[in-house]
């Protein structure tokens, strides 16, 4: 079917390409002349406009933002519709906000427009693989889309569903950051006790390999684990600097006011701020209190 | 190769009919006729004492515990060594704490006993998939066990190594349990946030199953929380009750003795010891607290 | 001089004591009369409407509201500000949220009227022993109402101060709540560990006396826990559940908003939330995965 | 009453010289030169032997050990044991691991020694303020030296006691510890949010001053954090490194050996241990995973 994709990045450019090998009709736009460039290098048809966009799409259209979350989403929309008809479908397949998302479909919704939020998680991997997909909004537009979604998921029938109302599917995805970082900090904290001891266990890229066949703690994120490792063993030239980028505290945010203890995933976060932070006030203060009632030493800056 | 397989509990039997499937001549014991009688019915042929055990293999032997970590290690090596020659290999294959194995083996080491530590992963499903297998202890006797690991391993190349010297096997596993605590309660936690918001995502089993396919957080234990949620979505009837095995503990004593941060871990274990006390001193203490300073209403048991 | 209190719960109540009692002239006024009551069998003057209230003050008039954060905040100003003129001053002694009070003093700047937050500290214990007060807003009325704040506090000089702009003063007061969860919590661990080794040290009462007095962990709190352990040592009859009241989980809140890592703050919140949740999903699905992958035995409810 | 002091240190030092001033006759012992002078220029006797020591005392004598807890503490018994007599007491005051003290009250308790584990609290301060005392042991023998104790307490009828058998004083002294760690923590934590925000609350220090009166976070600790920010307000040329010294370890070993949840204790530990690992791998790996997976920059060394 056709398709309008709006915002060709890493992300959208990868998934314009695998709707176009998947049979689909993609046109592309990004106000980029590079980025507009570098997918029409791939044979995908682009235009100069979101104008040009929703005129070269038959009604009922399907479009597909992939722009960053936030006031460019909402740029987006305002330019959009206006351009838009009756039983057009919007989709936001960026890292939105739930609630911005419901905020949106509900605006959209008065105007006839069904806007999906599409949680969609692969990464740089997706384009090869296929990405996993959680639909929220019309349940009606999800079934027109679902073409779309099965070409974009690693196969037809799995890893993508409609998984609730608008917003469900944008929610499905910040937990799933959030249970990412806490697994990811799991895997990092293990692979730094055994670096720590490397008299005795000298190989670390070799173990997560062997654990990658048949242990419990197989994952997908181990596999990439153990390549950075094969690449470079001792992780020479990275800095131990971890940026956080928006899902990870929502989700924290979320367990608290639903009152769920989520002691794990919100100490993942806790400790990417702290990787960021190397002159840390409170270690100073804990440093000049140490000194202050037992006479310890302070280590000078 | 010859295996006498010494314990027929769950693990020991699957291995030792693992094994057999894949060529190698297991002789099995278990002072339990009953767990004798189970391994027998499977075609593994089975004798009552270990001094039948060891006289039933051709030197240099190769023998395989895989009996409870502590006391009953000792007791096993203590009754073996004397039936044993040099040359003889002997494998510790349960969760014994590497610096019991570092002693054992030392101290077998002067009989001319090679004792190999073989961090084991897989669980009850190792028998289908193959079991990931860490070896910890003298190279030589590694290499001439390795038609074992082989068959073990869910493929001949792939999912085993010889990883250091004697302790490093139970070492790499000890590390190995920790991060699996740590996933595991990333997830729960995740899923918890999903049931708790069920108005919005009403089907967590299906996202479970969705982010089995193409997501970042797909993994064998997701695998495994798919199916559990599928079979019983709210999880009724099973306690809020974790118990824990030992190996979270030992990798969050290491961690703190390696001066290493690992919040995670350790708060994955803390948390489960919090399941097990539904009568929190603690809590009580701050609720008695916030009465004494504030006048706040304190809940009666 | 002259100040009007609204609202004469406990807190309101016990500081329109401690003003009276400090030479001050203060008028009442609660929407209950129940509450008016109260205040007025302790030699105070109440009034039964805001109007009144406004009437009974001489320009530039004082006001002090004691309500609940929140929407009683919001609408108390709404009664309040067609009865003031330019030139009064209105408290917020409350637990408002910081940014709600910047608006309001934002608000009725235009109009003439200061609005300052005054953080309040001390309780149920303040009436006798004072209150520690962190003002902010406009520095010439906090330095006009320096008489009340200087009766409030433990003494005219001391425990009380303009601590910035407005919002300083919840800000501060906010801040101090979140450092109050942790330190109560770091004192609930240790008292429970000490009461789970009971046969060691068996009276934990005399312990908390001890530490009273020459130890690095004296505190106030420590002397609220060593009489609630005398009174009932076991904590019988209290149940292991633990509000919170929002200061705790805007304190988190903040710390991530401003990359500030504040794990020990944040467990505090997630224990008091875990204390409430008595049949926590999380440890359920941690107890059905153990079971999945490693045979493990579930425990039933 | 007569008492021999063996380690004339900072802390060995200030005790004899309250004893002194309490009218108790002390003669001390330590094996440097220097540190013997600097305590005999404050009139307190002192000996160049451990024979010498034992000499100089009436029997049943009365002895008190402040070295650095573990081989220290076994070298001196050692050294001393055969030089004392039955109904003698030796106090160890140090920070000795419970364990240890309770297998040295039992080899001495065979030889008629009553060996008295006191923790003991105050630092610094204790010669000014007198120190707060936990005594562990024979209770007949913590009698006969309650004029000690009473001595060193901050008034004789309070700040110490005998809290229960041997170990139990170092017990007591270990938790007291932990707690310790997290008040710390938690002051620490709330006033580096308050640092990052101070374009709303510039004068941190003043905040610290303001709570010290009236509020629910006063205490000792925070009466030194004031003194701390005062002097310097930036906390300028303090590294943020924060070392441990055992009793915060034992507290998080014991907590888990008794399955009692005590994260906050525990993660007071652990940013301690962060503090000091400016080249974390953990967050490194967790950049490195970033990159593979989401194609993120990683900040490089």
């Amino acid at each position: 079917m056709q398709l309008g994709m709006i915002g060709l990045g890493r992300m959208g450019a990868n998934m314009a390409q695998r709707l176009q090998r998947g049979g689909h009709a993609v046109t592309g736009f990004d106000p980029t002349p590079e980025a507009r460039a570098r997918v029409a290098a791939e044979g995908i048809a682009t235009v100069e406009s979101l104008e040009a966009l929703v005129a070269s799409l038959d009604a009922p259209r399907a479009l597909w933002m992939m722009v960053p979350a936030g006031a460019v989403v909402d740029a987006t929309i305002d330019a959009l519709q206006p351009l838009l008809s009756a039983g057009d479908a919007l989709v936001d397949g960026g890292n939105s906000f739930y609630k911005d998302s419901q905020r949106r479909a509900e605006a959209l919704r008065e105007a006839g427009i069904a806007c999906l939020d599409v949680g969609t998680s692969g990464g740089v991997w997706g384009l090869a693989e296929g990405y996993s997909l959680m639909v929220g909004g019309d349940a009606q537009a999800a079934a027109r889309l679902s073409p779309l979604f099965q070409a974009l998921a690693p196969a037809p029938d799995r890893g993508w569903g409609h998984v609730g109302p608008s917003g469900a599917g944008h929610y499905a995805k910040m937990i799933h950051n959030g249970i990412e970082y806490g697994m990811m900090q799991a895997y990092a904290e293990g692979f730094a006790i055994l670096e720590r001891k490397r008299e005795l266990t000298p190989d670390i890229a070799q173990l997560a390999e062997i654990w990658r066949h048949g242990s419990v703690v197989r994952s997908w994120l181990l596999d990439l684990a153990a390549e950075a490792l094969v690449q470079n063993p001792g992780l020479g030239g990275i800095a131990p600097y971890v940026p956080d980028s928006g899902e990870g505290r929502w989700t924290v945010a979320e367990a608290i006011e639903l009152d769920v203890a989520a002691p794990v995933i919100t100490q993942s976060l806790i400790e990417r701020l702290r990787s960021r932070d190397d002159d840390a006030f409170a270690d100073k203060l804990l440093s000049a209190l140490r000194n202050a009632f037992g006479g310890h030493g302070v280590k000078r800056d």
